[in-house]
């Protein structure tokens, strides 16, 4: 067992789940806040940069073992390591978003981020290139 | 705070830090072996699928802010959130592997993983289009 610690919240204007699923189907922009203690991590983060973001899910059923994929109950029941269901062993979300304004030290704006307001995040990480991990 | 349960553990031929760093400078291929209860999880994963792999860092220092990149002493001063440093304040790896061989259900072979033998597995995510989150 590892213990996570939040460096920061996202604020959105999402605040259920069940909206919009992928970035192309209409996630609303949000402001990533980072505590002041992160502030020193987060030097060098500037506008135009593409990050991946790692939240945590903290309403996902961490029991769930296969989803029918998107809610749909049509899909067939598949094991959710082969999908992005919050719902998983580990919650932690993953997206790929670009930063669109700095707001002093520990405030961004992104664009297009399908997370709930008040959603823990635990990293930020640089993209790399396509060979390499993202 | 948040807790993680390791759903298994990566087996590599790589047994301390400092090696490779990335895909293209030649990781080796390593075999992820997830324990029995997340078969079902499990299902649905093939060869030839690209996925992403988080890991557990536990030789992370969670306390560095700052490092220089790649471990170069000449490389300037960097915010370990514009890096993929193990050291940071929660140490989640992200590695883009290929599924190359499954044994049974919950062993998978994978290709070019820089990470230690017996680093944790935290989850494993289907990658998805360039529009979307990774």
């Amino acid at each position: 067992m590892y213990s996570l610690i939040p460096v920061g919240r996202v604020r959105s204007p999402l605040t259920a789940r069940g909206g919009p699923r992928q970035a192309d189907e209409g996630a609303p922009a949000a402001w990533l806040e980072l505590d002041a203690r992160y502030a020193p991590a987060a030097r060098g983060l500037r506008p135009g940069d593409e990050i991946l973001l790692l939240t945590w899910l903290d309403r996902g059923d961490r029991g769930v073992m296969e989803v029918h994929p998107r809610g749909k109950p049509e899909a067939p029941l598949t094991g959710v390591f082969s999908t992005r269901s919050p719902d998983r062993p580990n919650p932690i979300g993953l997206h790929r978003v670009r930063i669109a304004e700095a707001d002093g030290e520990t405030r961004f704006r992104v664009d297009a981020l399908e997370a709930i307001d008040g959603t823990p995040i635990l990293d930020l990480k640089p993209v790399l290139g396509d060979v390499s991990e993202r």
